[in-house]
């Protein structure tokens, strides 16, 4: 179960609006109410274009039929909220795109790729066509980038919400899925890319979500596990903790992203990056130079290990001091 | 793409209210904001029970692993919304077991079974502590009954707003799958159950989602196209008209819920029954006696045929009179 960081003090009090995109028209004619369902579901296809199949096997049946799979299959859901994972100042072309991002750095956590997904949409009836048409052009762009098919959705009306959850399958790029658990007390902890201020810098929804990363770790044996940092390091590296031990984080190794702080590095939201634990006795420099040669600009750096609880070195980040994103508070 | 019948006119003016399951706690103590997101989700764990497999088959790591399918997959969204799906009359075991239901009976409509959920939740942070756990015991309930894991699941905060989207994969029963597609001129149509009056009557959530029937008749090869009904037969017939024909219905032998008028059951949502075309060759009779047969307690009934556009026979109900619920107007 990933949750959703909240955007909305974000959203309220930080953000210089650089131009808006009220998702929501002034005129009725441009509302989705002014079409009503049976041509705003046309109108949804011809925005999908391509990206959409055909019914059965898309839009346009009691369910869609997806080709037999052949080993295990991912699943992921992920949603974006009007007022938590977007606002008026997000282009809505970046919001449909950054709903299905948010899902494939799930997927690239465990070294999948995506086969299919459908979309189940809340809207308000006084939501701006002109804005929704951007959405879903920016999703189907996204959705042909990566080869995933929109096979399905479902559209619901609700005053004064806007939302669109995303539920997506995937299948593993190799013979093993990295899952959370596997880490032991001595692995060394490495991350993708900079930590910190992915919303004031716009990163939330520009990210690239770190697949082809995602799917060579997997294929690496000494790779033990892994997880994307989607709530701030300090909150997700809980789940990647072995019993008995603790990560020991090097204050000097953190990447920041630019005007980022220690604090901002281990806490702040939407970082969308890979933390993994590399076993002790893997080669660190053979790893480095195979990673330097796969993604020579993607940047990985060795932030700490997992020491035994109670035996960590006097230089380790105190991390119960850092709390990332707690939902719901 | 389905879509949600707007229940909000009926539960703001229609509904004599028997009890009330506010969703939303009076004191803080109850709420979900009370025991933030870590707790929620431990919480929901213990809820979901035995319906919820271990990570990483189940919640807890990025993606759920799901194993290899055999065959074809099906896959459908719907979700309930307060206000629209659902309000305080509703018990909040039965807003969970229909969030499932409502799934399930897109599956019937194909001839499907499930097998694994995934569910995307959005709460106003004074949500009911007490009414999130009748829900959710009521979704595993259901669930355990169907024989379908909850896999994986999302929670995210939106004020003022409580919604509950499911998406659910499922199989095919036998060799094929039943679209809407298919039907021919001279077909004969036949509905399960009774129509209308959904709402009033509770049938709404009381409903149970005709899989046993669905897979029945994907089974027999004179079953032509199948879908379910759910914004009204004459607004939902129009998927399954061939090009060229129209439906002929009888008003005589339309079945009608206790209490509904024709109107009522042309028109009212949400009756989640199986509507099918039977090919016009196949022995009627026969077939009346298997289903009956098979299915001594479920009504079947021949509704009329698709007739040729422009033959339609006098006796003919005028469809176009009748429309089911047009979303978003």
């Amino acid at each position: 179960m990933t949750s959703s960081t909240d955007l909305v003090d974000f959203f309220t009090s930080v953000v210089v609006k650089k131009f808006s995109s009220s998702p929501f028209a002034r005129k009725t004619s441009d509302s989705v109410a002014a079409l009503g369902e049976k041509k705003l579901i046309v109108a949804i296809r011809r925005w999908l274009g391509d990206a959409s199949p055909r019914a059965p096997f898309g839009i346009g049946d009691d369910c869609a039929v997806l080709p037999a799979a052949r080993g295990p299959q991912l699943i992921t859901v992920d949603p974006v909220i009007y007022g938590r994972h977007f606002d008026a100042s997000i282009p809505p072309r970046a919001v449909g795109a950054k709903l299905l991002k948010r899902n494939l750095s799930d997927l690239a956590a465990m070294g999948g790729r995506p086969t299919a997904a459908v979309l189940a949409l809340t809207l308000d009836p006084r939501t701006s066509l002109t804005w929704l048409q951007a959405f879903y052009r920016g999703l189907a762009a996204c959705a042909r980038r990566h080869g995933v098919p929109i096979v399905g959705g479902d559209i619901a009306q609700a005053d004064g919400v806007l939302a669109a959850s995303l539920t997506l399958l995937g299948a593993a790029t190799g013979p093993r899925v990295v899952t959370r658990t596997g880490a032991r007390c001595g692995d060394a902890l490495y991350v993708t890319g900079e930590l910190g201020r992915s919303l004031q810098s716009g990163h939330h929804f520009k990210f690239s979500p770190r697949l082809a990363e995602g799917a060579w770790l997997a294929r690496q044996p000494a790779v033990r596990a892994m997880m994307d940092v989607s709530d701030g390091l300090a909150k997700d590296l809980h789940a990647l903790t072995p019993s008995g031990a603790a990560p020991a984080l090097d204050a000097v190794t953190l990447p920041l992203r630019r005007g980022a702080d220690l604090r901002a590095a281990l806490t702040d939201g939407e970082d969308y990056e890979l933390v993994f634990a590399l076993a002790a006795c893997a080669d660190a420099t053979a790893f480095a130079t195979a990673w330097r040669r796969a993604f020579p600009r993607t940047r990985l750096t060795r932030i700490g290990s997992f020491a035994r609880r109670g035996a960590l070195p006097p230089s380790a980040l105190p991390l119960d001091a850092f709390f990332g994103y707690e939902h719901l508070r």
